[in-house]
């Protein structure tokens, strides 16, 4: 009978090598408990992994003081599932994965998961005000990934595009349009898998707290065609390059906006354009605004890696903006950049917001700043 | 020394914590060798996976002769990297996975995923004349997520919508549409991840061997809004009950098509309508041409669930069909169901293709259809 078990065990491991579909017809693993995880049961939540052999399970997640090499220990229980009940994390979305005699291990029962580059991360998200809208709405707009060309950069290249619910619709309708960038390491999809872009605006317009917007995602990667997971082969760019920097701004402002405003029912005005962007998509939301100062009435940079001088602040403040919104972790390894930028924003007189938040240079304060800022666009 | 390098170990095992985008400020694991895995060397092929503190880690692969509980083992190397190089498998797309200690782990430098259901698994692309299509092709399409509502089935739902290379340039041109249907355990992502329809149509259009198509991949459960990734309550259906199989096919038939014709340039009339689903899917694509005969021209089931009397046979003759593309695996469960199938058509005069190809009821089976009948609709 044990032996039976275990080589049941077994097969449940390594039925990762089939298919869902090419399983349908086998009665597989009924009968067992299923293992919920994670479980959420008022103030707390429970972790749980089945590890027949292993010798050590670890939980290590997002909301640890050191995410770097925290860890807490997991416990065998019955049918060697693994589990820990910890407090509840105070309401966000959290990642975290299990660690197996050494090896990270995702959750296999988890169905929320976001893809950081070439990474697949359980999600935690804990219920509360701060997350209210990163879950599904009742409405739902279009994700869609069309190419545009790049002359400049030499090759077609993938965008993720968001238009609201009612865009199918409303046929006659005209929308604006924010321009939203992800940061090194990031892809065209960072900011509707680790952001929560779509979700978002979902609830922000099904609520009526935001205009019904097209969001446009490039890939802020000049050597990048699209996403790893594609596989396609990457030019050599160096994006902390300036001239590479400028390059893909400049593909963003004469090649996508136009491309944008030709294929989708998008308003081509300066005050239904807005630009956004974290860490070195705030530099390129910078660098935009000061290489097209008339092109953008919106510009949000978030923990932004970039500054500007004060001649390009006051041609900014002539060309006019509507909002100015400039936010930043108070502990983020940035936060000095940003002061320095509210400060000169100050010393030219452009009026502006400073939004500071606790904490660093994380999607936390990215999802939090996108929900803030996206309520103040286009009215 | 070993203290420190055993602490940098643990870093990189449990890093799944960060994201990039959060950890682009830090040097982390420069000056390492960086681990390739899966390296495909002339006739054969090396997985390696750094793990510390396993006791044995193995590897699963579809392409071993029983990836139930099929495994081979991997050997401890310099620096905790396990490896194992195996004779290349023939060209095709496989899945596999790595198995530390019981526990099935993926392999953390293969860009190339695919998802089914909630689990996410890595591919091995052997490239030869079988896969050629399987890559990506020079010139890509769009492919996006719009939802439609459904009267019949009480929600909004998602659907998977594929629209050719050059449809946003060409603003005035139509295409015909191919409704794509996945099998049970699948969602509306199961053909562009597991089946690499994105990827078979742009290849085959991009060479001309397909005419250029809208294919449209929806969500065949009944009870499902969307994937389960999105983490909507699902309605309880059985999706084995025919009233039930019978209202999506209704919902399809009668709230997609149009959805689809009054969306997208679509052209609408039945020689521009093609209709093909596996196994559940194949099931829907008959039921399809039984419920409404006049609609598709062109009706292909793969490995399919279904069967049709000689009455309805009858009837779609004389609806007209311009292809009727049936495909099975000879070692398939429902092999016997197909050569039914096959007999009734001839019984009554339908003509038909009947292709046969080895294997079972496996994506490596409804990838080669569909690059194969792709070839033959609208022409």
């Amino acid at each position: 009978m044990k032996r039976i078990l275990t080589t049941l065990a077994l097969c449940l491991a390594v039925a990762g090598a089939m298919n869902a579909q090419e399983l349908a017809n086998f009665s597989f693993g009924r009968g067992m408990k299923p293992i919920v995880s994670p479980e959420i049961q008022n103030d707390s939540v429970t972790f749980r992994l089945k590890a027949d052999y292993a010798t050590v399970v670890k939980l290590s997640g997002s909301w640890m003081p050191n995410p770097w090499g925290g860890t807490i220990d997991m416990y065998r229980g019955e049918n060697n599932v693994w589990s820990v009940k910890i407090p509840l994390p105070s309401p966000e979305i959290y990642t975290y994965n299990f660690v197996v005699d050494g090896v990270a291990v995702n959750d296999p029962q988890n169905v929320l998961v976001q893809r950081d580059g070439t990474r697949y991360l359980p999600m935690l998200l804990v219920p509360g005000e701060r997350t209210q809208n990163y879950g599904e709405a009742t409405k739902h707009g279009t994700v869609s990934h069309p190419w545009y060309h790049s002359n400049i950069l030499g090759m077609d290249r993938r965008l993720t595009v968001y238009t609201p619910y009612g865009y199918e619709a409303n046929k006659n309708k005209k929308y604006p349009v924010l321009y939203l960038l992800h940061g090194a390491g990031g892809d065209e999809e960072a900011w509707t898998s680790m952001g929560r872009a779509a979700q978002i605006l979902d609830n922000l317009i099904e609520k009526g707290l935001a205009e019904p917007m097209i969001v446009v995602m490039p890939n802020g990667n000049p050597g990048q065609a699209a996403a790893r997971t594609l596989n396609i082969p990457e030019k050599a760019y160096d994006w902390r390059d300036p001239a590479n920097r400028d390059a893909y701004v400049k593909s963003l402002c004469t090649e996508i906006v136009p491309f944008i405003e030709k294929n989708f029912r998008a308003i081509a005005k300066p005050a239904s354009r807005a630009i956004a962007g974290l860490s070195m998509g705030g530099g390129h939301t910078i660098s935009a605004s000061i290489l097209y100062p008339e092109m953008f009435d919106y510009i949000c940079p978030l923990s932004a890696a970039g500054t500007a001088t004060p001649e390009q602040i006051a041609t900014l403040k002539k060309a006019g903006v509507k909002l100015y919104f400039l936010a930043c972790g108070n502990t983020d390894f940035l936060f000095q950049g940003a002061e320095e930028m509210h400060a000169k924003l100050n010393e030219q007189g452009l009026d502006h917001i400073y939004f500071v938040s606790d904490g660093g240079h994380v999607w936390a304060n990215w999802r939090l700043y996108l929900n803030t800022f996206a309520q103040k666009l286009f009215k």
